[in-house]
């Protein structure tokens, strides 16, 4: 029984996608991203984006697809991110005053 | 100035694969992975597999290459979050008897 391999392609990007949704949820649920790296969802959102650039010039609609659900899921966490190294930094500044 | 799009592809895959390492770097030096989602690195670890089965039928050796290293990466955090997750199950339990 020969597995079509496109089929394990879909596959592969499919869960590659999905898997950030369980991490959105988990931050949005816990509001903790302490051990989150900043700088690997900075490199990987830029990575992803150029993954989109890739895809648009090459004309792929699924790597397009993919990655642009990727590219929002990815920025979330960032955006996430962000915001609490930011406050953490302004409330440490706070402090020392 | 055209910028030749295999470039594009290959930084892509770079930074989408060496995003991991900091992410690694910063769990063995906080040895924090509580806001690490497990079931993300669960699907993740699993569809990079599949991206390098992908690669090996289709013998893309960039695509194996940059999955094999992800895959080696992702699976680093996945095994460290599965540590935390057993020794805090153990260590409820425990408190319990």
């Amino acid at each position: 029984m020969a597995i079509d391999i496109t089929l394990v392609g879909y596959g592969a990007a499919f869960c590659t996608t999905c898997s950030f949704i369980p991490q959105v949820w988990q931050i949005i649920q816990s509001r903790n991203t302490e051990s989150i790296s900043l700088l690997m969802y900075c490199i990987f959102v830029f990575g992803v984006f150029l993954w989109c650039v890739y895809g648009v010039v090459v004309k792929d609609l699924p790597l397009i697809i993919a990655n642009l659900v990727t590219l929002i899921l990815a920025a979330i966490i960032l955006a996430m991110k962000l915001r609490d190294t930011i406050s953490k930094a302004k409330n440490s500044s706070l402090r020392q005053i």
